[in-house]
């Protein structure tokens, strides 16, 4: 047997599916999930579909201690032809290895990960919902498992991904939502972990995430972390604004995550001929745009919501109210294209989107 | 049953204990582990000493996605009247309830902590190794165990401690290090989760470390992550230099871990008269002195080594070779002092240790 031959062991229990509309976000899972282990003499090895179950690990697991793990997030939908596809999964599976790299844990392969998780959402086929809006929010992670106090690599691994199906975004069509500029805490910084999609990003997020939410916003949107002026991203979407016909996102840096969404809108907006611009952007040019009235929308990118109309600004104490807090045009049509391509009722022109028939 | 009633049972199952030679560090634990469980009806409840066994978590459990979860270190000393004592428990469980805080966990009970500590080294009191320079390695931490692939913090939580007896830290007396100035990656910044015991930190942190090891270096030197001009701390240890004879160490500043034994040090060298200061020192700064022939001492000051004298270190092509690459005379009296204090053969001036006889 290889090392690329999946093992499928099948739940008999399967669990009753919620309902479409108690879906939310990332509460339920499906029943199998995918496993695969590493140790240095093996490499990766073992990979496995087996029911979802817990995971047991040792105490002294390097994953609690010192945090070492990286993760992904992406989406199976379920199109109106009734086929199931992925939405770039390549990205997702280049991006987990450019993780991988700066938390030193080894490379995955790319092409064996997409095929694994085709193969577990196919057997899982049935859990992908098909209310408007409801997709399957496919997470692979890598966990560090060795039982070791050093701070060091760990020797071992392991490769999971679980399945869950998520609710519409929107409950009543595409809404803005209102961001709080963070001045306090920051996300990440140069030289630190900011552009790989690792725990430890997420952990010193969730203060500046609970101060906010009491005042009633959404998340925040990051300044750097060297001289709190440059706008970064929101807690999990990347950033856009059209400032006098052009449309503005922030430059990758080093401390920014890249965006398959991002990634996306940019090569959208250039195949419509509009003006796009990576750039350095800080909350004071933004505010000056403002005042002149040459902010004409802002808006996030992200896996969850797809694109989420940015309807007002808190900084510093100025409430900026971005295009009478309404969807925009830009952003509409972002939005209707991109789930368009993602639910197939738009033609993939960019070739983005792959069916899971797993053979 | 109070909240507070430790339940108890026994391994019956005890495992042979390494030779004091073996242990080196983190590699071995003992029979048993102390557990709490927290959920928000009834808050920290549950705490019990079962036989240390594998942790049984659910793949989507917050810890492995989002990385909340903090942790501790301390030890527990034989002394040569066959007591066991810790060292200073108080100092450590403070920093867990600010790590908690920044890592939006809930407070755990100080008290009550130390006392389940204690109950939990009296109860393997026989893994705590008796040749000299050893130790039993005490490590709690609190993990996030929701299953939820929100970004929020989770509704439920462990505490647990685990024990390992470590090696002496040198095999030969007390030995220099060589340290690289670390001038690409950052392990904190302020705003950040810098002063906080946290799993992202380290994790951050291996790739530095990985990369300087393979130069023969023992640890890196951490500058700021705003101006990388500022001297913060090295890997697991915060740092101190004697220059013109007066002792500098790094202010805490919100990235910096604040040290028990740093605290210990600084309270130290005060009582001896010695002239200490905490301010910011830039790595400019030290150069210049050292090639005034001012910088007589640099050492590292933590838990597992105690103090680590720096021999080298490299910055910028600089070979910077500290005291002929000799333990300093400073460096030699707070090693002896302090674990003269550990061991019980000083006396504990300071009322820093407490024993473990657990009622
Ligand atoms: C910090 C952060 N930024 C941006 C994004 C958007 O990335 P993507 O478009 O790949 O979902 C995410 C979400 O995945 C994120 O966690
Ligand atoms: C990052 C860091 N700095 C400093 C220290 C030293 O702290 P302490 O003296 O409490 O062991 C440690 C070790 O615990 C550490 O992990």
């Amino acid at each position: 047997m290889s090392e690329y031959t999946i093992t499928y062991i099948k739940n008999e229990n399967p669990k009753e599916k919620p309902q479409s509309d108690q879906l939310s976000f990332g509460k339920y899972f499906t029943d199998h999930m995918f496993i695969q282990d590493y140790n240095p003499d093996r490499g990766w090895h073992n990979p496995r579909i087996v029911p979802y179950q817990p995971l047991t690990l040792d105490p002294a697991a390097i994953v609690f201690h010192y945090g070492q793990t990286v993760f992904e997030g992406l989406k199976a939908y379920r199109t109106k032809r009734d086929n199931i596809q992925l939405f770039r999964p390549d990205k997702n599976m280049e991006r987990l290895n450019r993780s991988n790299d700066r938390l030193c844990i080894p490379q995955i392969d790319e092409e064996f990960a997409i095929d694994a998780i085709k193969h577990l959402v196919h057997i899982d086929q049935e859990w992908v919902p098909d209310a408007p809006g409801t997709s399957l929010y496919i997470r692979p992670f890598v966990i560090s498992t060795e039982p070791y106090l050093g701070v060091s690599p760990s020797a071992t691994y392991q490769f999971i991904v679980i399945l869950s199906p998520v609710g519409a975004y929107y409950e009543a069509g595409i809404n803005p939502v209102k961001i709080a500029v963070e001045n306090q805490f920051v996300r990440a910084v140069q030289g630190g972990t900011g552009e790989a999609k690792t725990a430890g990003n997420y952990a010193s997020s969730l203060k500046a995430q609970e101060i906010v939410s009491k005042e009633g916003y959404a998340q925040v949107l990051w300044l750097d972390g060297v001289e709190k002026k440059y706008i970064e991203e929101v807690g999990s979407m990347n950033v856009f604004f059209k400032i006098n016909g052009e449309i503005v996102t922030p430059e990758l840096n080093g401390s920014i995550l890249e965006g398959v969404t991002r990634n996306s809108v940019i090569q959208m907006l250039k195949h419509w001929d509009l003006p796009v611009t990576e750039r350095k952007i800080t909350m004071e040019e933004l505010y000056q745009h403002y005042q002149d009235g040459a902010l004409e929308e802002a808006f996030g990118s992200g896996t969850a919501a797809v694109i989420s109309p940015i309807g007002e600004l808190a900084w510093e104490g100025h409430q900026m109210v971005i295009n009478e807090s309404k969807t925009g045009p830009i952003a509409k049509r972002l939005y209707e294209t991109l789930t368009g391509i993602q639910y197939g009722t738009e033609d993939d022109i960019f070739n983005w989107t792959t069916k899971v028939s797993y053979k």
